[in-house]
């Protein structure tokens, strides 16, 4: 065993006179940087190796990247012949040694290979990048779902709900973070710092969100709350810079209006549901006047289903368009089961109920484009809330209130009129 | 599915009926929240399952967690009939729907059981002290070692040295930190809160620990540091009340004089060489003036080693004896190669040297029956760690300073002598 | 003008040179140095002399210390000849520069010399350990009540209530303020750090203390806080080891049973009536549960005053007891119309009333000694404490419960009977 | 003496009643309050008359602030023929008592009634803004001077350099922070959220302020610094967008390029001196890389003096405009000896000297108008700070590189040739 550094040197010299590594000579020098890091016998050796690598492959070429991902994909895969014969064996006499061969068996290398990187310092934001990275590659080359398998794996281990921290997010917070606050906020754009501040500074507005402790300076997810008296029916009223504000203890409703996901390479892991949980928690401690939970969401599948459907528009008068929308909402399901609009999806299974359906809620380009301007208020109902989960899990039933469920009822009323 | 309170009484109620779980009513309740919380299909329902089994798992009688062990040892198993089933498919087909199978397979259930604890608010805490008293079982129950493997395995990607935080214990710490420093102390007892702040607050001790983030009061290893003027030959005089104390600045030595591990339910899991790598970049950044890092270490082996090789007791002779505790710490080797005596294999597998050999170093009752008061001074040279650690790695190879190589010599001919 | 490390060795070599100073060089060196640091004509040569002087006034021999007193009060004294001239020019013409003239005579130098040494790092904690010590020379020295009044004037300015800082202490507080709080506790006194954490860890006991931003490892006074079920009767039993623990949220009383002063060089500035007004805001919007606050106090004064007025004993009889402690409380006062117990006084002019007085309820030696076992409930009833406030500033009207009021009453009657 | 929310109805429903108190019936209240708030016997009573009191000031219309201010400068005044009586009986006997009677007599009411308004919280802010105020007033009315006078000499005591705290500014601050650093940046405008993250971003450029701990969230002073290879001769070439960033450890120079007072309310004390060392001492801990500190100043009076000596315009050839300005910063004076340009003032009374003078180094408009283009650096040069000062609080006596001294030679020359 070398040094790490003494290594990298080691390698390069033995790799410029190898013909069979002149194409790729970088991501040569990596895959042996990995082999040799799963070999390290020591901890000690170990750190600078992970550092070494996770420092090359952030500024490889894409071919680079490529032959890198293959090697993981590949040479680092588990060994099945080897998983077969630990199995028997396992069989035969179920101890725990021949518990802990089988385990090792079907463990891929890259699974402890990611792990002995992760001791590097930023290492974890730099394997959720990787995934990132990853994962667009796997639209041309599907086969690198087994690596992204056991990267999802352990983050699903790393990023354990346990592991989370929920912080507020103010006009006190570091720049730092508010500026990728404004970066990263995905349904209702935030223009600069002016319109941030809008966000966070008066007294009925808030921001929450989940932070990792290796990864203090990145949000994981975040959500916008805005108090109100009353429930809105449109978010351009509620953005408005015009708006007149409220004290805090003056309001009764809180409304989430835009959740935002940061980390693409965190994709395939939730916490929009836990975050909500626990906003709720902290907003209804800290403030008893609130007596509603409730969300002012796009219906981003609604114009796509329709077309789907063979409608070339939706219909422009309000209550037709709201009895469509309440159609899709509760009676449109994905073959699994589960609603097809995936806002619905979300806010359903965490036990909200829709509560309301509002036309001209929505009038920007987007909104308009999405769903002809039409909104949701899905409500957290709190003492309904684990009943409705429950009757969700158990078969997909959508929980409405009755006047939504009756603008449903009227769609179908209609529908059979038509079709008959 | 049911909400996991209305679970509880639906369980108690149905348990109360079914004969044979009449002798473990609580543990067969455990069990069967446990198995709803691995079928819970939505997050949603999971976490407050998670913190009733928790719960319940704390309070539990040693009977009913022994059943509990056992459930998860032998219900919550790998099935190795399926393994193989799907090692055999990926075999023929290593698609990612192939691997995701076996990856599935491979994994047993009680592996995502703790996963899906953990999301519970200080289930880290709770599960690391499930472990500590699995590994008491375990004593007379080995087959429980694979369980054990499962959980040592998840806190290996939990307790990733990259998640720890490094912090200085100081006489500015939160007594609540401080009370676990007393309690944790192994090596050279803390008497009580004066004998504390006597290790803390004069400008030439200091304190290190590491923590994880999600268990903020519990540390979970910590080393104490004494700033000397050259290198110390005794503990007593190290901590005497009566000592001058000196200028942090006018000090050109630091002593690692005792390191502790402090959580039993993380055994296997070393922390000890990344505590001591942060702790001497943190110092050596931090004063200039150190010129150099040693430890003033305990020869636990000695004795018990000197009885093993027959003699009564070891020498009185100052001389002899530093000769025989060289030769038992350079040449006196395990089955595997490393050496036998513990705090040795510890330092030499981080990279430093057996610098010095003290007799009369540790009078006090302790350091007389393992060592007859001898103690050692491994040296961590900065530049000459890669080297020792690598040498360490490939063949064992113990570094010493050359007195202490002499000593070991002259024991050698000293024992050839008299078997001549 | 010259920098202050030569400007001490010119004085230093000067003053040997002078034999008037030999009997007092180092007072001499000090009264130099001031008058330096007044003369300092840019802020920037002012600082080390500050420091210089601070220093040296404290490793200052008792007999230097008077010295350096005595040139405060006599040489840096008003100068009342130049007032009267400044203060007819004034009369004649009230211009801002012949007020500015005024306001610079009218101000002694000292005054001016306590500003710019409040210049040095950590000096306003030397500053108040100054009057601390001037405070004891002046039992024997009246006249030094000059130099007194200027920093007392300064303090009242510095430690503005603005500028205070309410902290809690928990047993999470760093151990070097919670060595404070176990030296300055004054009333009841802390034994050990096991006591210390019997008054902070439970969930039914809280501590407050005002710190001073220039000072924060130094607490100004605390107030210890038992929550209880009902008014407490007794201090042995709030505080015994056995006691039973409550939930916070199942408590409906907050006790303040311990109130301790910790700077003796603040003595005049009194920060109890604003302690308390914060901590019951702060408890109140923390725990509605929260119906009452009350004290469990000492009545320091009972046993004096009875002795002086020929008892030569209380009466062993509680409910006597008990009249004649109200009488004490109710009736007696100083002769500016104020109670006459110092403890009565300052719950009293804080808005609290007399509400119940209890026998046996302090049965230490100190609480025999001086009360012979009563103690009182002060009751700061929210709605009225304006109210009370207003009375007793009017007319020092005590206010007491109806029950107390009787106990007065028949003490009265009783004197009357009596006396007749 | 009534609680201040009645006595504040009473006043209301009494100063109606008052014919004279027609014409200013808000202003008419706040004096009542104040003389409330003074004559409040105890402690308790004042807090919300305090609060009261600046709430009422903070929305005054400007003509009854006119009529506060007049109350505070005539009503609450020094006696003098008080202070004239007191000043007599002092100096027939100076005792402790007659002592306090003059110093009470001496100190006007207004100067208490400040300190009892400051215990109300926010009240620091709410005093420094009120006296902002107040020094535009006195541009036409500057009798008011009195009443200025007292505050700047409560502010003296209380932004004693001993309470200031220094703060680095960094991209991780607050935004409410970074929002007023761009406000507040008075030499070179800070354009917009991207401008200053390019001033504290990169690792060769620091920020740091002082603020009071009453005022958390108001930066008192705050100075920028480039870190550079070498002197920096021109402001838009360290500024530039296109410049290349340095490494900090690369660097060798620490230039003050900008520093800037936030509170018009505080002019007269100077805070720039203090922060300068401060950061001086910061940095050379720091970074014991830095070789030097300097800054790169304007020079802000040139244009303007060689107007006054009748000089049309500025010479264009660039020797002799440095000459010019070399003879302008050594040899012109005020009346009081003093040197004539401000900045030059500033950095020579903290010790610093004329290192060098640079044309084309501020080409902006304002650069060009003031100083037609001209910047300097002053260096800080730490072994000779002392003797600078001294130097310059013995005669004003101008340190000077010998470049510097030989340009300004130059000048004398020429223009001694000139006027032969």
């Amino acid at each position: 065993m070398v040094s790490s550094s003494s290594l990298t040197e080691m390698l390069s010299s033995l790799l410029e006179r190898q013909p069979f590594q002149r194409n790729t000579p970088i991501d040569g020098a990596v895959s042996a940087l990995c082999i040799a890091l799963l070999d390290a016998p020591s901890e000690a050796s170990g750190l600078q190796l992970a550092e070494d690598i996770l420092q090359t492959v952030k500024s490889q070429s894409e071919d680079d990247r490529d032959s890198f991902f293959h090697f993981l994909n590949d040479e680092l895969d588990v060994d099945a012949d080897r998983v077969l014969e630990m199995a028997k064996a396992y069989k035969e006499a179920p101890t725990p040694s021949t518990y802990a061969a089988l385990a090792q068996a079907a463990e891929p290398k890259r699974q402890e290979l990611f792990r002995k990187l992760n001791q590097a310092s930023n290492a974890t934001t730099d394997l959720v990048q990787l995934r990132a990275k990853l994962l667009k590659r796997m639209r041309d080359q599907p086969e690198l779902g087994r690596t992204d398998r056991d990267l999802l794996h352990l983050f699903h281990s790393w990023f354990n709900r346990g592991f989370l921290v929920l912080r507020q997010i103010t006009w006190e917070s570091p720049a730092s973070i508010l500026e990728k606050i404004i970066a990263y906020e995905a349904v209702h754009e935030i223009q600069n710092w002016d319109d941030l501040r809008r966000r966070l500074l008066p007294a009925d507005r808030k921001c929450f969100a989940f932070f990792h402790p290796a990864m203090p300076d990145e949000p994981l997810i975040f959500v916008e709350v805005a108090l109100t008296k009353g429930i809105p029916d449109s978010i351009q009223s509620l953005l408005s810079e015009e708006r007149q504000e409220h004290q805090a203890e003056a309001t009764d409703t809180a409304v989430f209006y835009s959740i935002s996901n940061c980390q693409a390479g965190l994709a395939g892991i939730s916490f929009g549901n836990s975050l909500i949980k626990h906003v709720v928690r902290e907003l209804s401690l800290e403030m008893p006047n609130l007596k509603r939970f409730v969300t002012l969401s796009p219906v981003p599948g609604l114009t796509h289903w329709a077309k789907k459907e063979g409608l070339a528009r939706l219909p422009e008068d309000s209550q037709k368009l709201k009895q469509m929308a309440a159609h899709y909402l509760l009676d449109k399901k994905k073959s699994d089961g589960r609603p097809l609009d995936p806002v619905a999806r979300f806010h359903l299974a965490n036990g909200a109920l829709v509560h309301k359906i509002h036309t001209d809620a929505d009038v920007s380009e987007k909104g308009i484009a999405q769903a002809a301007g039409v909104m949701v208020n899905y409500l957290y109902d709190l003492p309904k809330i684990s009943q409705n989960i429950e009757l969700f899990d158990c078969n997909f039933e959508v929980a409405a209130s009755s006047s939504v469920r009756a603008l449903a009822k009227q769609a179908n009323r209609a529908q059979a009129a038509r079709t008959e």
